[in-house]
């Protein structure tokens, strides 16, 4: 067999390569090879899921020797002693100097399973059913993840009714912050609403997905009193948006909230492995045993590498200020590239380093990303109709290697434009 | 911090821990070990996600090969050339040999989420909602895929309807295996049962949870027979069955049913890792690109310990071979066992290396588990009461090994019934 | 305008009319005329709705002085007088002489609204959502009874999932009652079957709809038996065979049960006027004030025309013991008529005056209820594919009318076998 | 039995009769009579199923002389006399001057049966399951009305979850009737707002149940607008507020739109009898014959009643001008009675003659009707808190009769406001 393989066997529901048709093999830090060995500075980072960079040495050299000495690898919810460093590392290095007490569940190991455990947990702590999500939300493929995941594609695919879930607008998509809050205020506190009492809120902090939207801090502030006083859970699906993706460890560390339960994925495990876990305020921790269980939730390779990532990364405030360094500059260099753009047709979005420039329409973002491919970058789109290019590079990345990718970015943009000019 | 560690940050849902309450640090083939290096006899293999035993030597040595070489690790679902092997050695060395075409797709790494891609799949299809799912099934926590599980403690945990499947009896759960199939007919071919069209049906060859109940191979063949009349797609959850545990890949090749949608998951990384995958038949590839996504769906490691797997047990016939024999001599060897206990009062269940002691009692069951823990045993009750002590010793457990962990077995079960005998 | 009204604004939803294509004016007893003044023998009496005939003039009297003595017509659910006598009369012939103490709740005038009250009482008074319906079964049309109801095209006439029932299989679908019963309860008493516990079992003691289907007292009192195991109301839908239709006032005076939840209608106001009834077990009234309420459910005339319905009917046993008189002459008029056809290829369904012939082909039904009809007899059928023809005349009706109309179904099935053969 | 029966045999759940303790037995026009022979002045008119007063003389005497001819009074929905007259009475004297072209559907004979009818069909029409309804809104007691009602006491008898509803906020609700507009438009167009496309509108001109609130012309065309661009029905709710209470036949003649579909109920019939009516466009009547049905869809003596009613008051201009006129002194009224309040705490709600005052407060409504009722009048509360003081006075009221109710309102709200204020 050949090229043609992944044609023949591979389900049409394939998607990330029909964007990026190379086959590869190899990565390492800021970049991916393909077979023959062309090399692509990587914008995308395992949508958020590889934010140390590919094969980070720090982190495989203690994956690496896990293995060889024996590790456990697969424990199901056993104890292991990897998972409870990866435990220890966290509360100290983590929750503690944060000043958060959580209580860890370890989900099936991807980010739908976190928040299919965080809506059940809601639902049993209050008795109700009725999740509030947002516009623009995404949360996860599987059903209950997806009930809360407004993207009308993914839903139509269920094939049936998606349950328990009540969208309201998100920050600043009714104008202003407040108006948004005052709706929703309105709307659960109203008896005559219609509106079910809810069980808890689910938010995206920034919305990875939904097109880099941003929460304001005053507007999470009145989310989260809005819950206290409702005395239900303020959720937080930190799964794209955490482990420094947004220039600190958890999105919502400078946003004046402190949510009752918070989803965590993607770059968990610092080295792109499945892992996925769910805080939950102490008092919640109203589980019985194996109520919810999943037989990957003890998969001790991702649970060394948390670890290492930790202990490499979040020791001390280097490396959180190294990310507000690099934000600022894509933040001004995508400040930049607006004006290659007729005005107000480019627009910067999101925070950290998850920050995207919105270009208002779908297949002018897609030639865009499609055109960096060629000139070796991967990026992609994202929002309600992809009109936002989405910059997610390694969080590691080298000064050296963010300008290159930035500069492929600009060259891209003008490239298309050119043509898009030349063929009106 | 220091073993207190699980009580205190651990959330309350932890389970398996409760049962085999040591902290493990290593694990080679059959035996995994604590923290002070007592070895314990694995009789539970992952939930039959190790079946090639814990950190096997073989396949370890391709993904820490891998791993050195810096293979690209978390790809989403671009094309890899890991990928492409393990779909290459997939189809080779185990869908043509059995005269089998399935194309296949990489859901999120959890058993669960390729149940929820195979429901979907059937609801798309069909264009109709009612998956029909048996007693004591069991196929997942997401909340798709928990609407086809039984288990009353687990559902009742959703806090919300499950909606969307109707459950019929299993084989043999009505008396014969023919009243089921007679009423499954009636109800689904009657135009005033007031049950909705199926969208498909959604079946595990052997009942892992439910208490290795079987189905037998008439019983399929009227299942698969009355789901090709009836137009829907006959789905296999082959996640704790298949990759050998009943004695053959698929736990449905000597029953002559060609399924036509498949879940495999747990031990198809082949080394514990998360992973798993949805065949389905050609003509059911209507997904639409992205239609159903996940973040973890590109795990390389998953993919080269699957392909190291595929590649050095199932090339030809010797390893299957060896399961036939290891099976019939637990068979007997359960046999014997039910002499120590009053007549009917232990019934053997299961087939393939899939089998166990129904003892009638949750309490009588789980106390010989405890005690098999107590001499060096780790073994699991399933069924729904948990009354069956359930057999899942890796396939690849060396006779030594298998005689000891059933000498255990036995002695555990003496103990407990004399103690019981005494208490009377 | 003219004739062509009804075709021009009346919607195509219209049904029974284009089975009886005539415009009716007047009516007498057990005869319908239309407007040329042709008479038609009423074999369907409303459905069931005018048990004591059209126009009685018994009934008539009292609710035409009513009328004239302005008592009070429209009163929401306050108290009136005309509703008090109906109480009264309910309570002194018919509750007491049979030993049961109901409490009443007046719901929406239909059927359809009592069965929703019953639904939602059981639901309510047990927490649980599970109404427990069987195959072929009728409750009625509004969203919560057409859940409960198992015909395809009204089921998929909602647009909507229907939610929160589950279907068992009546008394004989299976073969033996006692298989049905067996089923019943292992499926409901195993905690492996996927099945919700129920809130309440929801029964029509004849299948007025879907085929006079009966239920025998063996099977009624293994049900009744179970509900009182899992401790949740037995609802007997009476809509259709309640009011003496079967020979007795409640169908299931001489079956051994008593129901915690009877709805009664279509005939309980003696007139064919709207008026429907709950009957539940005092301490099942745990309703809170206004919980479920209707504009109609204080319709004064349906009150007199019911209570002069008890005071005329049902002081004595006069009127019952005429009922089983003519039941024993159709029921042998009909296993009379099963001789005209092949054998095996007619057989007597239901019981009472709630009697038909399963001709085993809707068509042929449906061809023997037109040329009835040509013949003057108004006649319907029913069953799951209207393969039965089902005679509800008036249980007021004459000796002569009822030979009669026998009569005409006799030469209407001549005309229409000699046609069958014919065309042969 | 005397008159504690009520107590003793009515279910709890029973509730006007609580706020009007009497045991009533005449009617005629403006006045009930309890069995002492008190008189009560009727501002409740059954929910507005009295429009034409208790006992019509003019629709009485085409009552009566039906029920002495032997008039057909159950047809289920064969065709009769008495049945086309109506509909020709119908189109003739409402629909043809109005410029309406509507086909009519008999559901089931209450308010909630329309609805129910409704709601399916605009979900068949548009293959979708998501009726838009309105904060405060009430449309009825059965499954699929209570899911668009927003009284949560009501919904959670449900004992269910109510499916197939979002609720948008009702005109003002959110402030200016444009920010609700403005709110649906962009939650309903837009792809990420996660909210189901819709399967059409359901509202309310004036919500009856839901304080008197009104929408404006412009709103309710922005709302037709929105309705035609997503190319789905628009459906009136007009059982309360139709048959003339808001000063027109329709409530919507006045407002610059045209529904698609329009539900009839409470005063069709005239009498207080019941019935009710769907109309329909045109080209929406896509019905199968039989998908919906009911058996008192075919209440002769309501056509009788209607017919009569329409004859009577509607076939000139006259009556409804006479509807101007007491609106115009109604409203002026309660102005004036907002000066017994402090100042904002008593406003002016609803149009036509489904007038009231809203005093802010449940409780002191409350007090005020049963004040009233002391005083001899009979006078409701609605409103999400009961805080609105509902007038609906027979539209056929004296001038004597209406100047002395409002006398009567008067001097209750003097006596309360003074204990009130004594007790402060």
């Amino acid at each position: 067999m050949n090229d043609s393989t992944f044609a023949e066997y591979e389900s049409n529901v394939r998607s990330y390569c029909r964007s990026f048709p190379a086959v590869f093999r190899k990565a390492s830090g800021d970049l991916i090879y393909d077979e023959a060995g062309n090399p692509y500075l990587d914008f995308l980072s395992g949508a958020s899921s590889l934010n140390y960079g590919h094969n980070n040495g720090l982190i495989r050299q203690e994956i690496t020797a896990y293995l060889q000495e024996e590790g456990i690898v697969h424990s199901l919810d056993m104890y292991t002693a990897a998972k409870r460093s990866f435990i220890e590392d966290f509360v100290t290095h983590i929750l503690k100097p944060r000043g958060l007490d959580y209580k860890l569940q370890f989900p099936g190991p991807a980010g739908t399973n976190a928040v299919e455990a965080a809506m059940k947990l809601a639902r049993k702590v209050t008795g109700r059913t009725n999740i509030i999500a947002f516009t623009n939300a995404f949360h996860g493929m599987s059903l209950g993840a997806l009930s809360a995941t407004t993207d009308p594609v993914k839903r139509s695919a269920a094939g049936i009714s998606l349950p328990g879930v009540t969208f309201m607008p998100y920050c600043g998509s009714l104008g202003s912050p407040d108006t948004t809050l005052e709706y929703m205020e309105k709307t659960l506190t109203n008896r005559g609403s219609g509106v079910e009492p809810p069980a808890g809120f689910l938010v995206e902090l920034v919305q990875g997905e939904g097109g880099l939207n941003t929460a304001t801090s005053e507007w999470l502030q009145g989310l989260a009193s809005l819950a206290r006083r409702l005395e239900v859970p303020l959720i937080v699906d930190d799964i794209q948006a955490g482990c420094g993706r947004t220039g600190t460890f958890f999105s919502f560390e400078e946003m004046g909230i402190t949510p009752d339960i918070v989803c965590l994925a993607k770059s968990l495990s610092g080295y792109g492995l499945p892992m996925a876990l769910v805080l939950l305020k102490r008092e919640l921790d109203v589980w019985q045993p194996g109520e919810h269980n999943g037989t990957f939730r003890g998969n001790n390779l991702g649970f060394v590498g948390a670890s290492a990532a930790i202990r490499n990364y979040w020791r001390d405030r280097r490396f959180q200020e190294s990310l507000a360094v690099k934000s600022a500059y894509i933040r001004q260099t995508l400040q930049d590239l607006c004006t290659l753009f007729p005005e107000g047709e480019a627009v910067v979005k999101g925070r950290g380093l998850m920050l995207g420039l919105d270009v208002k329409h779908g297949l002018l973002a897609e030639t865009i990303s499609r055109q960096a491919f060629t000139n070796g970058l991967i990026i992609e789109t994202c929002g309600r109709s992809d009109q936002v290019v989405k910059l997610l590079p390694p969080l590691t990345i080298s000064d050296e290697n963010l300008k290159a990718g930035l500069g492929i970015l600009r060259r891209s943009m003008e490239q298309v434009l050119e043509d898009t000019l030349l063929s009106v």
